[in-house]
């Protein structure tokens, strides 16, 4: 009955449930389901798409409860009358499926109120990076972006804690601070973290936000929009591409090569630059030192500005990784992002910008009608963790950590992985793989996550939408060390297995 | 030299040194010095008004730092050549302190980024409530809206804390979570602390936002703009005011009388109402249940949507409180604000918003683009707060405390500010004040202070700019009990004293 149009791409960003309840709502608004018909029983559906009976239940409930469907006792789920009138209409217009599940399209049924009329800018069509929900179920994550909880300095993390709760900090940290950062937080920044990239920074020149995603947030917010030009990597950072798309701005997409961005003419049109120097997302490479003169004389000659996303700034590997962009900038033409995200948590949403102090008076304003300022209990505790010294010991412990991860795998990809292109660099938490012609890595992802490997299927980072669907991440955040080896040569198997080649 | 024309009007809200910088700035913008004389040494500047020589010094100091001045040797202070060809020229165009103090009109002493020219929308302009930065070193200070560190639950927030770092909690908190919040702190939400207002909510209905501000903040952005038009009360909440005029809505402002927000054919005409029901800003009235049912009434008839803002939920003092608006809503007309800022602390930066699913996948989306999600160390730790019935009993002391602060200030109004009409409920943290036709109350307070008592000038709460000058606003949060009486005695005196009245 139903196996000529019920099918599922299924895609381990999406639990299973998600997906079939996508599927089937797509299906009713189009009109797919007779009205006098019952839906295929649990059993039926189970069998048919090799899924548990359980999953197809709690679909159908969470559809009966979204007013999609009606039960009738010793029969099953029938479409609700609100969508008999599409029944059978092959016609409609098609829907799609992201605005069916946010529920965009299910009408009246929850009274009076027509939110998807009202929505003025809506976001809900960007999505980032896709990354299953359960990633840290897996056996071997190779995850990207994520924290490494082995690794987190608990007992420094708990000393500084209990430094918060004594009455000087307490008062600061539970009042209202408007638009004020934590001074002590940036004192720390600006001597201790911010030189090791070479950065000499004001208190004025520096803002704390929530995580450096905010910092951009904030920027494209105030300085671009219709008719204002940014220059973003392509393959680059999806998010990126959102907030700017999102401002209306004109976002135009610049290759990446072996020395990273590439500075062209094309690349001079632009008002902004956004790069990321140190390891570029998602290829790992690092912007060469040619290519850095060649921006920064580019941005003088044509009056640009480069937002210098330095995402990972403390774990750079390298014994003399090169210093910011931001260190050679003698004109306040550098914008510098970082953050805690990836030495500390990302769950933290502790990241900074340093900038001109004109520009940071204009983003802190903006942050205040925000949300004022980012928690200032954080603020308060990273400035303990830091001025006792322990951060630093924690960046020494990580980065060993690290060097020894990005060792194995480097070894296992060159053993097992052959029939792969990769870059990364020496400081790079990450392989950017590409996988033999044919390969289409969203189905290799699959047939990965099915003997419990997770890798990050590469598509969502090509920003023009027609990119390669041969590339994939390894990330070297969720693993534990001694899983690298099996895990990538079980990863070679599943490549080698049947299904995978499209 | 200089006894014509430079004069500050000191204002409590901000800090000698600011003030001062201010006022020279705009002297030098509007070419008031000489080019070939020394400006007012130190001791001049510091005897005409009556500052510490200190302060003036250090003004100086950052004027030299900025580039508006240069030093000479045995000489004093001169303008920079930069400055020399507006020197003199009073018929320059006048350029509004803020402004300079920004630095916005610094010219090129940064170097060749003129940031002013590239802001495209700037948020600059909006200030907030003003308030003295080191309000906490007052010894009376009436302040409203923030911590009373004091009553803080330490105790119960270190043994959640501990919690926070055992493997389960640490792998959950230190994650990405992309754009989902902690299930727990959902649940509690759901479970413990919205049915106190009459709430009840699915998972789906709630999202975690930074303080209910930034949940105002996502609502503006995604619902209003150019041509919708938003009603709120007048005098109200500034920084609802600052954020529908940041995103062009067509913002009126409507009458509040003795039953809070009045109802009436003009409010009909919005599209949405923004009001804050338990205890309106910043007169502390409560929105009447005559009221309630004629909003409610008008939304359905209008097919308007009402923005409850009920920030101070769980603080209500009186043993009946009204239930929230939403608590009726069987439309999914209403949307709920709320946060711990008022009854745990500010600086936290922890609110919800409960509202349609629709909305609120809406407002993730959104959210997810903006900062992902609130930190979630706190979002966890404040779960186990609630889980383990801390926060009840926090809240039980919090009220203890408050009932009584809130008596006493009531008795000492009553018995010292005879002359002042005033205006608060049962369960407010605040009393709203209007001194005897005549009196400036920026004057007010600024003679308060000098006898270390802070009161909040009312002006910035009347949104037309046409407001009185008489209110101000007397807060419970900063001020210990048994400095109330005191505190209102001597404000008391300050109030017939002379150079009050205008």
């Amino acid at each position: 009955m139903i196996d000529h149009y019920l099918h599922i791409d299924f895609d381990p960003a999406h639990s299973l449930q998600q997906q079939l309840r996508q599927c089937l709502v797509d299906a009713i608004l189009r009109g797919i389901f007779p009205v006098d018909e019952p839906l295929p029983s649990c059993r039926q559906l189970s069998q048919q798409l090799s899924v548990s009976r359980n999953t197809v239940a709690l679909v159908y409930e969470s559809l009966l409860d979204k007013g999609y469907l009606i039960s009738k006792p010793r029969s099953g789920y029938y479409l609700h009358p609100d969508y008999h009138h599409v029944a059978g209409a092959g016609h409609v217009a098609p829907v799609s499926t992201a605005q069916a599940v946010n529920g965009m399209s299910e009408g009246p049924a929850q009274g009076g109120v027509q939110w998807s009329s009202k929505v003025v800018q809506s976001a809900g069509h960007f999505y980032g990076t896709l990354k299953p929900k359960n990633w840290a179920h897996f056996k071997y994550p190779f995850a990207y972006g994520q924290s490494d909880s082995d690794l987190f300095p608990r007992r420094a993390w708990r000393l500084a804690e209990r430094d918060l709760l004594n009455q000087e900090n307490l008062s600061l940290w539970t009042a209202d601070n408007a638009d004020r950062d934590d001074p002590e937080l940036i004192e720390q920044l600006r001597t201790r973290v911010l030189p090791k990239r070479g950065i000499w920074a004001r208190p004025e020149n520096i803002l704390i936000t929530l995580g450096s995603q905010n910092a951009l947030y904030l920027l494209a917010r105030l300085l671009t929009g219709p008719g204002i030009r940014v220059g973003i990597e392509n393959p680059g950072y999806r998010d990126a591409w959102n907030m700017f798309t999102l401002n209306k701005a004109q976002v135009s997409l610049h290759p990446v090569d072996a020395e990273g961005l590439v500075v062209d003419d094309a690349l001079s049109r632009c008002q902004y630059v956004y790069v990321t120097p140190s390891h570029q997302v998602p290829t790992g490479v690092t912007l060469s030192a040619a290519r850095r003169r060649a921006l920064w004389q580019m941005a003088c000659r044509h009056d640009q500005i480069v937002i210098e996303d330095d995402y990972d700034a403390d774990l750079n590997l390298s014994q003399h990784p090169l210093p910011a962009l931001k260190s050679a900038d003698t004109q306040g033409r550098v914008i510098y992002l970082s953050s805690f995200s990836k030495s500390l948590a990302p769950g933290l949403r502790i990241g900074y910008v340093v900038a001109d102090e004109e520009l940071i008076d204009e983003m802190r304003a903006l942050r205040r009608l925000m949300y004022r300022h980012p928690p200032f209990n954080i603020q308060r505790l990273l400035a303990r963790f830091l001025a006792q010294g322990d951060y630093d010991a924690h960046l020494r412990q990580y980065r060993t950590a690290y060097r020894a991860k990005h060792a194995q795998l480097h070894a296992a990809v060159e053993k097992h992985l052959g029939g792969c292109a990769y870059s990364t660099s020496e400081g790079a938490a990450s392989f950017w793989m590409a996988a033999p012609e044919g390969v289409d890595t969203q189905k290799l992802a699959w047939a990965a996550a099915q003997r419990s490997i997770m890798i990050e299927p590469g598509t969502s980072h090509f920003l023009d939408g027609t990119g390669s669907t041969r590339h994939f991440r390894l990330g070297l955040n969720g693993i534990r060390a001694e899983r690298i080896v099996p895990g990538i040569q079980l990863l070679s198997d599943t490549l080698m297995g049947a299904g995978v080649l499209q």
